[in-house]
């Protein structure tokens, strides 16, 4: 270990990077453990949150600002996915209030609880994420409790989401302030390949091509004669 | 030059890149001008056609199968973007009689002439590229006035397409079978550069992260503070 006092940092960021997340999306799953495992490497990275019931609304298309805000859902209102995804959001304002290495030991037990165990997103679910946190259980619940706080930190994600133009989960903001939904179909927990996956993913939005858009077609072809 | 007969090809690819485009598309002429430099540089590319009007069409939404193709209607029907592709697409096929390399020169010149100099894809823009690509115009009079063979050909890249799963342009199908839509906001002509966007291009198409999309997010936040 060199000495932090007398050592210039040069290579970790200033800031931190956002990494905006739908506990629906298993993509959004295998983007928090690439930056879990970055960030216990000592990269800065904060969860933030968007809605893809939110943003798939009927109400939204088209319009160039929001109409229908996922927190002004009551709990039991919607669809399945409509109602899971906001009691997950809310328990993860609430895992959030232990602290940041609170927030992240809850999301990923929770998202590999969806998307890993097939667990679905209701109330036992997110007991036994908070379990496997080791979330403190009364203050998680008292936490809990406070509705109409959590809803307010939500809609903050949710307004800074609508702002930077996510569209999809998950969506990176570098410290820099490049902004891009990366979708990769492989799970890592390996550092050297989590680095080497991320390295990627910046060298083409800092490119000079100026990278707009890479997105495979629909059918793959097969390897062709 | 060395002799073809004693040396191995090691660097070549074995089959080419095909590059789906449409005239319409100010992103297709970037990708057409990177493939232009790399190809003069030796790597192959065929030209292809997909319509952006057919895969945007309201027929088509949501079908497995095209329902509506713009082979299949006359040259005065529709839109200006609908006539202009049409027009475009068919004198592109035309061109491609007289050789590869006469259809690099008419694409590139009718891609410059519509989207560096301003110009509609009409039958004034699409003689005016003939000449500067040195065609010979008696043969591609004689061609273009051949419609239902051209249309012929034009729907097999349409057919070819959408197997694929084209989904917009510039669509890049590597000789290796990857196919994925590239948008970039830069153009370039110069061959270093040129070679470096289109390997980092390939390099995320074969990544073991399995990247199925980079796209940025609508808004660019400013850098922040």
């Amino acid at each position: 270990m060199t000495d932090p006092q007398t050592t210039t940092q040069t290579t970790a960021p200033q800031n931190t990077t956002d990494v905006f997340v739908d506990f629906l999306c298993p993509y959004a799953w295998r983007g928090v453990e690439l930056a879990a495992v970055l960030r216990a490497g000592g990269e800065a990275f904060t969860l933030r949150h968007f809605s893809l019931v939110q943003g798939n609304h009927a109400d939204n298309a088209g319009q160039a600002e929001t109409a229908w805000w996922l927190t002004d859902q009551s709990a039991g209102e919607g669809s399945e996915y409509q109602q899971g995804s906001l009691a997950a959001f809310l328990a993860a304002q609430a895992a959030a209030r232990q602290g940041e290495d609170a927030a992240w030991a809850f999301a990923l037990a929770l998202f590999r609880a969806r998307h890993e165990h097939g667990q679905p997103l209701n109330a036992d679910t997110i007991q036994a994420a908070a379990v496997q946190a080791a979330l403190d259980p009364e203050r998680f619940a008292a936490d809990l409790s406070d509705d109409a706080g959590l809803r307010a930190t939500l809609r903050a994600d949710l307004q800074d989401a609508a702002e930077i133009g996510v569209f999809g989960t998950p969506t990176f903001v570098l410290p820099t302030g490049e902004a891009a939904y990366y979708r990769f179909e492989n799970l890592t927990r390996d550092p050297a390949q989590a680095r080497a996956w991320w390295d990627l993913y910046v060298t083409v939005l800092r490119d000079g091509a100026g990278v707009a858009t890479i997105k495979r077609a629909r059918n793959r072809p097969a390897r062709r004669a």
